[in-house]
């Protein structure tokens, strides 16, 4: 049975971006919000390419291996692919490398013309659409052909499955940090508790992981 | 050495009252914000005076029982004693019943005129102050006489009293539910970890516990 499931790294002011912006993607504040994530071992192995065991194994590792497990297919919004930062380079393969981690189909959505979908090393192809979410992730759903699918990100894509009530499971990793600006994840999703189980624990980093299932 | 405190309720989302309002000082959010504080024994016994032994005894009454632990004197605003719903009541007495749970000088900030001070049984004595935060926690450090001083709230004053620098540990329990309006403790407040040492643990009830201490 195919979840739909979102993974994100937020403040724990609420916010998912901090100062990151279409010129500036990886700021100071992401940095900050991500250093547990990017410390694991899982994240050094399968986002950096770094095969030599280093990284952390505790609790935010367990996190990172469970967001690479099961996933079959990918959604995630125009700007985390960087199709803002480059709309008029036909050539712009996204952020991820020529490996990007997600080893699955992703669906970026997005507002402008059609693309022709971008085959990449390691089982991750790139397809563009510019259609509902609803319509998307239909695609996406039989695409994972009984895996999982994840939207990905940013946090505004993120908001618009979970107001319209995709998603299976949200996980947050709540850095105990306060960053006071960028977009925060939780505006107009209240009661998201009532169709949602929710549970937490604490890392050894301090991160609060805090997870929403139906 | 006296240490500022202050303890609060929050949403997951950040927010230390939901529907609570000067009309409605005790709303549907603040029941579930408050939920599990409010089934400790020690809330129990010391805020309802129930002494039959009920209530959980877990992680939240633990931090429960430190909340009324060496506490010398209390500041709390005007809303938080009843003052802006009966401004015109000269007998008005605050929320807390004949026994008030403080047990100590409370100093109740205002800009309305100078009123009496008022002696209530246990210890707890309500004074009145329109001054400067800075020169009240003064008035309420030397009374507490070593012991520690609370900013009880609202969350206003909470506020205040954290962008001036002014506290040295702040404790949040943060009830896992998503409630969308109210007023929000952490607006600009960005970067208090970097004064602060942050913890965090998760109780049985669910309640995440942030602390930050200098």
């Amino acid at each position: 049975m195919t979840r739909v499931r979102i993974d994100l790294n937020l403040s724990l002011d609420g916010y998912a971006s901090g100062d990151q912006t279409l010129e500036n993607p990886m700021g100071e504040d992401w940095q900050r919000l991500t250093a547990a994530y990017g410390s694991t071992r899982t994240f050094r192995e399968r986002v950096l390419g770094d095969t030599s065991g280093t990284g952390t194994t505790g609790i935010d590792d367990r996190y990172a291996d469970a967001y690479f497990e099961g996933v079959g297919a990918e959604i995630m919004g125009a700007a985390m692919f960087g199709l803002h930062s480059f709309p008029d380079d036909p050539g712009w393969k996204g952020w991820w490398g020529d490996q990007p981690p997600f080893r699955a189909p992703v669906y970026v959505l997005t507002h402008t013309a059609p693309r022709p979908s971008i085959p990449m090393e390691r089982g991750t192809t790139f397809h563009f659409r510019n259609a509902a979410i609803e319509d998307v992730l239909a695609e996406a759903v039989e695409a994972a052909d009984g895996s999982d699918v994840r939207v990905g990100g940013g946090v505004s894509t993120a908001r618009d499955f979970l107001r319209a009530g995709l998603v299976d499971q949200l996980h947050v990793a709540i850095a105990p940090i306060l960053i006071g600006r960028g977009t925060r994840l939780w505006d107009n999703l209240r009661g998201l508790e009532l169709t949602h189980q929710v549970t937490a624990e604490v890392a050894e980093s301090g991160t609060i992981h805090v997870t929403f299932s139906r």
